[in-house]
């Protein structure tokens, strides 16, 4: 690598950005990955910038906003760019927007590590851990179907293991019914979208039934043990968010995530005066006026923003470093539509950061998994990555570009629109 | 309706109030409906200032204030007619003359909805749900009763019920028994008022014993599936409340209402510090001074301020606006006084707001609703309005007529003046 | 006076309430008299239920519900009375019936202390001063004009002196122009009541840039010496009442009034962040969530709830109580509306309040004082009752209808609409 | 428009929505207008999604999200469209993705007034005032040159002016010098976008002297009639913001804007504990937890936020509504990069809002006015609407064509990228 440092000058490494690319990978398209080239022989790196809802978007951006501003500018400056592109079109704290420069920030810390010949973890202090535990993701329509789940892991050595019980996982969904049986409104003031009765309605009431009781039974079966958690997906209204997390107590969840929506995070002073579950929150967080109060009344107790939804390592380090100063732990937001890209960015930040609480487990395909060369591996809950410079991923864009499926891909995608019995929505 | 654009100006509806007028109606005469009438032939519009205990004094007052004060004015003027007659007379935040400017702002929505053609949901934003959910009325002196009464409603498809028991529905009443016995002053002592020999006295340790055996009873025979609510009438010293809460815990109410008086709300913040027992209030604020704290800190989990008392629609809408940024929903205030204008008014507001969350059931005669073309219709716990402009409610001035007893409005009526066992007076 | 004591019992006064009118007289109509009559000969009180804007509403009220609530009353029992009067219609916390109250609660007294010979600031304690200081009101719509008037006070011994320019006092309204010219709104656009143009706007920056300097040329002219005080009738925007508070600091008021308006006294803690300027309010206070936080805080230094709009000598005497314990000084509003009852329930609070600040003077005329032999006088900047059993005033009833002209009082009465250039509402 | 009642049965307008468009103009391509239309022959409505810098980005959203969520449902479900958009793609509160939703809102207004044949300040509750003020933006390289720019604004009848000196309005560039003089680095160490040299480094202290020096000459020269604004344009360190609040008191703004950053709003704290300077914020919030603390702690006076950035009409009357509770005003953004229509979606806010404050003027060339068919007109200091139903203004799709300019459009756009002497990046 070519640098030159002038006599009692300041060195900049001679890595200039070239060129900034957008890959579009996965059958259904919701995978972006950046790739930045650089005017260094082979020296190139590449970060996750996917959005399973927008992906389009995201790629309209890094081709007007993100690679007109890049192009040119010296791979070495980090953090000036990352504060640059920030406010480069004025507003900031943006879902597509923190996901664009989370998928450039990413890609330098690649090429940066590459430059060093050094894994990024190291570039961040290294490893305060043998390997990065992560939690499980088990599911049933049934109590017997999710306590047979939960044993799978079990047997499988995991230890840390999400629960969640038929439809979005809270098992607060009313039958199916007729229009005008059962609490439900008359077929003649039905229309779609305010029809529930075919997909059944959410409760909050049957929610915050089923959730306790289902923990109980898994209690029953499994004892102490396993160390669960749950997440309720923003669908209970902020005083039902309270009740639950006080009823979850006996249970001695790990964590219970999302039980606020972003809007509503203030009712964690309610949560924290009455109960003790801990809280876990942040993969719908984007803007710092949003988490550095929560963390700052230490109202969570794991942060799990994602790290792309950030804006990528610079910006993930810095939080991690907030929560440490308030005993807040990190618990990076993976889940299933993430991408390897994004998994191994959160690895390096969980190798080393000393208040690294646990990770989610991601879900890939064989087939997904050809596409990124020195992907990570979770074996019996663990993850680990490899010790090659940088991330240590690679993206084969031939395999990434045979996966993809452009008549999936031009789908347009959306979250499920839950609806209580009335027919209102329930903002997730 | 005459309407003309003025080239480059600014130019108005024509619609001009010509005439604001009171009509008391039901036997007792305690509903009053305010008509405005305009200088468009047949445009017209009805709006509720209904107060049970002072209906004369509303009437008073829409004579000597209100009318002089909108006559000649443009109808489309909502906003500025609500404030310029709000501190028309200095004071504001009133019981009374709340209720006479709720009158005229409904009727001024009724007629924009005329002129639009459209219903009022639908200037206030098009609805939310596909009809209304509303809470029924269940009461028995015996759990026996109650428990029947329970049925009755849940066979009828209602999903939300109010369970009270014995006088004014707490069962907090002691036998009567003789002056001097069993904890009573002794004859010689007692003097009307004070005497609560007759009627028995209210002793806020029965009501906490009563309430929540109530409920044990009530969830042992239907379970957690119904929605139960329970209203305390501000009948408890505020520590008592704090307690009657957090024994109501374990019974999962939908909420109890008012289990402060508006005198002593700050108590919600110790309620709020020990359980999760869901809070409803508000039926008797007038002031933005009582409610806008609660809301802020969250403190109350269902806004049910009357309609006509918030003022009308205007300072609804805006207070429902409120409550969505901090996660409060509303359950507009309705039972056994309130008039079908009212009801209406509110049904439109739930329609609307997205965070609505249930609404009171009213108790109406078929030949009250005679008085009432185009009245809601309750059905199964849902109410319906109707599509037609405005409100979609006339008033038949004949069968106002007709339905009106002179005699019986000139009783004068007072809430019922409950009293300890020491003859003080328990404030409702 | 007839009473008899049960042996070992407790004794009841014999008197009984038999009689509830509403006496209503000044040549306007605005002043209304609650006469309350017993069945002991002779043996009446009486007090002020006075509203300027509706008075007919106030008698419709003490006709159809104060007088069936307390006839056959004891006249003993006024704490009783009170609060179960208060409660009687549910909705409280009003200012017609506050008002109303007041009238009865004041006219209880009055028989209080004619059954015990004493006038009534005997019975609430005695007295702590000689005299009440009352503080005078001057104005102008020149500088000029206002030292000449201020001088004539000071001639005249009065030490407390109100200061007002112009016109509602603060001279911030602009000079009427031609619509179109100058910031204002053209022809096009303008329809009563947004026409500006005749009366002259409102600006908020002008007042406070006027208001700073009239008491530049008042202290330059006077010295410190006299105490002023300045009345803002609410006219400002929150942050301007701000700044006016902070420009008023170098001139040394005694106090400013009602710089903001009950809905935004939160303002107040930004006043005491900035600035020293002492602050009274309270005159449309009617509610303790209004004034009890204010208090509590010590937000305000003088509270100046009208005697009558807080419910009568029951209640004011409680909030004296309160301000005593958080420093905080009466100054009972008083003013152009109040009548000479009023002014003598004030009076005999102050002589008995430790905490008592400064009270407002009024202003009757020769015709207006006829109507009530025992009225106060002032003298030199202070009042002074006499020592008559009760408050020490009675009503002519002849001379009360002789005085009330029924063209006049069926005239509709509303507060001054102010407006802003733009044409929109300036809420006082 | 069809539409029928089933008899005692729920019905609806019968207006589908059959496409979303985009339609790109201004020469630079950076407005962008959501078209609607629906099956009812003519029945459209328009919206502003502009965004100066991503304008590539907000087309490609609303292909890809908006249309495919909106197409076939009703017009009149405006408030659940609103809220089912925003959480369809999970994460919300977007800069990008409000503003794609905004324009929908703002066009589903804009039928609706077609639909009742009303202009959209109707529906809002009709207007508060005759017509709006807007605020000016004069500037000049030096003093000399502002007061000529001010000066000519007055002598046109307007009373708002915003004065700015110098590149980026505050005059607080030093001027470019060469590397390594004067408190620079030394050549060696300039790399771009380190090099200050070109363009002028900013510096905090050479800002906080120029401002209050420039307030100074203009009060000098014209006296405290005139009403000004200043933007800080986010520019300042935080304390230096609070130092400059407090230098700027003695020249009593109108209001300052942007004087802290979104990330640093809580210094507004300390700003009101030493001063009274009002404070203008809000163009970058696009997130509630941004705004509704400052709001209910009272620290700004004038909310600003960008009509399009909050999410159209439905959020910003909500966020209205808030402030009259807060005793804050709103201030809307437009300046130079917003379009005709959201100007107008703002001025209808403006009419039907009782604490609406000021409007900032914009910027339109003939050609580009011409684009928009019925848009408002600025005449001295105050705009007009008119009052054609909806938002009153059409888009000519031909003239928008024409006044495109691809080869401009295809340009990417960033912020001005403003440094300190050492090379630092200045947050705007």
């Amino acid at each position: 690598m070519d640098t030159a440092i002038a006599p009692g000058g300041i060195l900049h490494g001679m890595a200039t950005i070239t060129r900034v690319r957008a890959i579009r990978t996965r059958a259904d398209g919701t995978w972006v990955i950046v790739k930045i080239e650089t005017n260094q022989p082979g020296l190139y790196g590449i970060g996750s910038a996917s959005d399973h809802y927008r992906a389009g978007v995201v790629v309209a951006a890094i081709n007007e906003v993100l690679a007109p501003k890049l192009v040119g500018r010296d791979t070495a400056d980090i953090e000036d760019i990352w504060q640059s592109t920030l406010t480069s079109g004025y507003w900031r704290q943006d879902s597509v927007m923190g996901t664009v420069i989370a998928g450039a920030d990413m890609a330098l810390w690649d090429i940066l590590g590459k430059e060093a010949g050094l894994p990024v973890y190291r570039l961040l202090g290294g490893r305060c851990r043998a390997a990065v535990p992560v939690y499980a993701h088990a599911a049933g329509n049934t109590i017997e179907e999710l306590i047979a789940d939960v044993q799978h892991y079990i047997d499988d050595g995991w230890v840390y293991i999400r629960c969640q019980l038929g439809a979005y996982g809270g098992g607060g969904f009313l039958e199916p019914a007729s229009p005008g049986e059962g609490g439900r409104p008359r077929a003649s003031a039905l229309r779609a979208p305010f029809d529930t009765t075919k997909r059944g309605a959410f409760d909050d009431e049957a929610y915050l039934q089923n959730v306790p009781e289902m923990f109980g039974a898994l209690r029953q079966h499994f004892g102490y043990g396993p160390k669960f958690t749950h997440d309720v997906h923003e669908h209970l209204r902020p005083h039902q968010a309270v009740a639950l997390a006080q009823a979850l107590e006996p249970h001695r969840l790990f964590f219970v995530e999302d039980i606020l929506p972003p809007e509503h995070v203030a009712y964690y002073r309610h949560i924290k005066q009455v109960c003790t579950t801990p809280q876990a929150m942040g993969e719908l967080f984007i803007n710092s006026a949003e988490y550095l109060p929560l963390i700052q009344e230490r109202l969570i107790d794991y942060m799990r923003i994602r790290v792309s939804k950030a804006g990528g390592i610079t910006p993930a380090r810095k939080i991690a470093n907030l929560c440490e100063f308030y005993g807040v732990h990190t618990a990076w937001q993976e889940g299933g539509d993430n991408d390897p890209v994004n998994q191994l960015a959160a690895y390096h930040l969980d190798l080393a950061s000393w208040n690294f609480g646990i990770q989610e487990e991601n879900h890939f395909t064989d087939g997904e998994l050809a596409v990124f060369p020195g992907h990570a591996v979770t074996e019996r809950g663990y993850m680990y990555g490899n010790e090659a410079p940088g991330l240590g991923v690679d993206i084969d864009e031939t395999a990434a570009a045979n996966l993809f499926d452009a008549t999936r891909a031009a789908q347009p995608r959306f979250m499920a629109e839950d609806r209580r019995a009335d027919g209102s929505l329930v903002r997730p």
